[in-house]
């Protein structure tokens, strides 16, 4: 018998891949990347001028994208399943039949893709300000990131494409629509970036006209349908695959790097670090967590978002301002190795890790990074040290806000290219944290997420943690904690938390800024 | 006729220097440099082990360096005057003829001199928990460098040395006595460090027979005696000089800068700061600073003494951390280009000139230093900046508490190395204080100035206004404020102070420290 494939597609905000899994072993047998032809549209689109601020998409790329994706390792293949996930909020207008309204109006801005880090942050303070039930469970605030604020973006300033707006969805969900002919709005997308809620649906936002373009989710793992003749013949995919609803990217990751159940406290490093809180019950969201929602990253798990707004590009700051080599790498290594020879807290140094302000619990992008400590004796892989310290300080004060909130954590899971290129930023972590912190060995995890997604909804396994059993990572490096390191930490951690505490810092931290932007 | 001249003589830490002054026309014709052939003695005396801390100096060193100064730049000269000045507190003891304790106990650690930077602060702490009137001259504490302390050191950990001891005196004072056969102490030194006052004398403090070993001092200005013959005959010096009482080498400077006169704000710029505050009226010293006395720099001058523990070697340790060039004069020039093209406040950084510790006003060793407002677009040249800015704001806090304390700053003086090196840092400093800043143009102002004492002492000038109109420094570099710089320091100013004086930040710095130690 001809062996059966699974197909994970993971769109992301330069560019989309690929992966082909073979059912049987589990190994992914292809890897395919392809970049957005116009990228994020930024300045101009076509000849109209762009106001500040906007970050466009345009939908007939990730059809490219995904057309060539397909073709380039499904061609020829029996195909069970196509799981995909996509930057969120990232929504779009169309037509009822599945036709991108930037199809129809090329050039008009408010009839693209509102890429996630566009913010329509204006209507965002107009919605928030008129508060709403649903706000608890995501800090009170309305983000300018989210599908609703972008809705009445275009409601207000472009009423004539607004009018012309038949359905308003996430581009994951319009390429679902395409891809298998078949309206299947992501509980995932609706939940975090659309704050539906099991019971009381959408939040009724004045935005005139919104909930008629909306339409109820399924759960992510379900099917939408199945992919279309069309896709089947242009790609050469055989097998009639089902194309499973889609997943937002920072959720997707679960089943392959095997967390799929309660306890587990998941972060994505990268640029900026990202982690998902999950839990077995139903909660309010804890203090100082940005989202929270239940059964939307996976059936039956309750899960909290949280974040650091710089990470890896704190570290990247460093090293290219003061490099120490012929290339980056060549100063990630020498300074990492350098650091790591150092005892914790080396040179009495401590640092804040906001640099690109702070996310949790502050909210404030207006906060900037302090290093305190500094002396005549000072070295750079002290200071360098001090900064990866600072970034696990952070992560630290992310997850006992978790477990302030009574939500147990019972596993550390780090995942993205950062927790597996620098094995001394995970043995720090650990000893901050006082835990074990996992790396699961596996490639492409957020595109393998997706394929493992489809099987779920293609029955092809029953339910994400027989998924994650067959086909996610079988291995991980462990970093164990030391207990004498840990216990210096505890003592960083306290000032860690003073200076993070001190309004007076905070206050001259707004002042510096004020005064940079009154230049 | 055959010219005349004056000799200078300046007792830095490694090594002394000699100028040679023609008094017609003020030409520096000799300039002779020699170590000392023991430098500073610290962790062994020859077969004897010191205690940590310890920093000795042998007295022959300062004979040796005197003969070979002297002869290398006075031999068949004319000579009127000898001037000196010395590191302060460096006290010895010796006995009644100017025998150097020393050299009959050359192996014994509390025999040689213990150098200004030798701290005996548990004997300091002992008296100033006793306390006494002098302390208000002197912020309340007894400091482990000034001659006090380290007398009681000796009585206290080497009574035998201390029963032999005839006279305490500081090495300056003692230098004196062997070139011109006559003992005379100075009322500088003895005010600043053995805190002699006008009526009271020498404090009563708890040191057996002190005061039997101490004599009442002369102003500066002052002639101890003349040259003796032996010393003529061995360095061939025509003409019978007088050799002037001894100075505190961070006070001699002033003749030869021309800041002779009340409302001078006067800094020697060097790996750390020094500032003198003049004034005309005998007062109390004012709240922060460290030191005042009346008469004793200068007669008829009130001083008070001020300072920052880490100056130049602050931006040394950057440079050398960070370099920019082949060599560390390469990188400051870098530095200082880039940095000069900035505007104030770049990048929204502020820090805190605390490398070193802090002096004043909180004389407080243990704090370190800190920079806020760093963000992902930081750059090193703003790094560079914001220290340069630092110590710019560290002086203006200094030079604010001398003018809350009412006392008129009408002219700021900077002088030393760094000063005539960068241009960039007193442009800066000039635009902090909203202040013109002077660097007077003159070679060697530390060995000049002293031979202004001499020429003073010798009755060559009637007194100090008309040694400094005579031979001190003709013109200076004027450093303008610029209004619009002047503005934005007023805000970054706030600033500092909201962070110099948050008891949290300070508390940070300790617990920090501790940690380090507790490694």
């Amino acid at each position: 018998m001809a062996p059966t494939f699974l197909i994970g597609l993971d769109f992301g905000t330069e560019s989309a891949r690929g992966v082909l899994v073979d059912v049987a072993t589990g190994r992914q047998e292809a890897y395919h990347v392809h970049r957005y032809r116009h990228g994020v549209v930024t300045g101009r689109l076509g000849g109209t001028a762009l106001p500040p601020g906007f970050a466009l998409q345009v939908p007939a790329d990730y059809l490219e994208a995904a057309e060539a994706i397909l073709a380039a390792i499904g061609r020829g293949r029996e195909v069970a399943a196509i799981g995909l996930d996509f930057t969120a909020s990232s929504p779009m207008p169309a037509l009822a039949d599945g036709t991108a309204l930037a199809d129809l109006m090329p050039e008009e801005p408010h009839a693209q893709v509102k890429l996630w880090k566009h913010s329509a942050q204006a209507e965002a303070d107009r919605l928030g300000a008129a508060g709403g039930d649903f706000l608890a469970d995501f800090g009170g605030k309305v983000s300018g990131e989210w599908l609703l604020a972008k809705a009445a973006e275009i409601a207000t300033a472009a009423p004539e494409v607004w009018a012309r707006t038949e359905r308003f969805l996430e581009a994951g969900d319009w390429l679902v629509r395409r891809l298998s002919g078949r309206e299947a709005r992501s509980l995932d997308f609706a939940a975090y970036k659309a704050q539906w809620r099991e019971g009381a649906g959408y939040p009724a936002v004045d935005v005139p006209g919104l909930s008629e373009r909306l339409a109820p989710p399924l759960p992510v793992g379900s099917p939408a349908g199945r992919l279309t003749d069309d896709w089947a013949a242009r790609t050469g995919i055989l097998g009639s695959p089902v194309v499973a609803v889609a997943v937002i990217d920072s959720h997707v990751v679960l089943p392959a790097i095997g967390a799929v159940g309660a306890g587990g406290f998941v972060g994505a490093l990268g640029t900026s670090a990202a982690f998902l809180l999950l839990g077995a019950e139903r909660r309010p969201l804890p203090a100082g967590l940005e989202g929270a929602a239940f059964g939307a990253v996976l059936p039956g798990i309750w899960c909290a978002e949280a974040g650091q707004a710089a990470f890896g590009d704190m570290l990247g700051w460093f090293v290219r301002t003061f490099p120490r080599g012929g290339s980056v790498a060549e100063s990630f290594a020498a300074y990492d190795a350098e650091a790591a020879a150092l005892p914790p807290g080396a040179g009495g140094l401590v640092a804040l890790d906001w640099f690109g302000g702070n996310r949790i619990p502050l909210a404030d992008a207006n906060l900037s990074g302090l290093i305190l400590g500094l002396g005549l004796a000072t070295s750079a892989a002290e200071i360098y040290r001090a900064l990866v310290e600072s970034l696990c300080l952070g992560t630290r004060s992310i997850l006992e806000l978790a477990e302030a909130a009574g939500v147990p954590v019972t596993r550390v899971v780090m995942t993205s290219g950062l927790a597996r290129r620098s094995p001394f930023l995970l043995d720090t972590l650990a000893d901050v944290l006082n835990r074990p912190v996992e790396v699961p060995d596996v490639d492409n995890p957020t595109a393998l997420g997706a394929a493992l997604h489809g099987a779920v909804a293609a029955g092809v396994v029953p339910d994400f943690p027989a998924a994650a059993a067959r086909w996610g990572a079988r291995t991980a490096s462990v970093h164990a904690p030391d207990r004498e390191r840990a216990s210096t930490y505890d003592a960083l951690f306290a000032e860690y938390r003073r200076l993070a505490g001190d309004p007076e810092i905070r206050a001259a931290m707004h002042a510096l800024k004020a005064l940079g932007r009154r230049r």
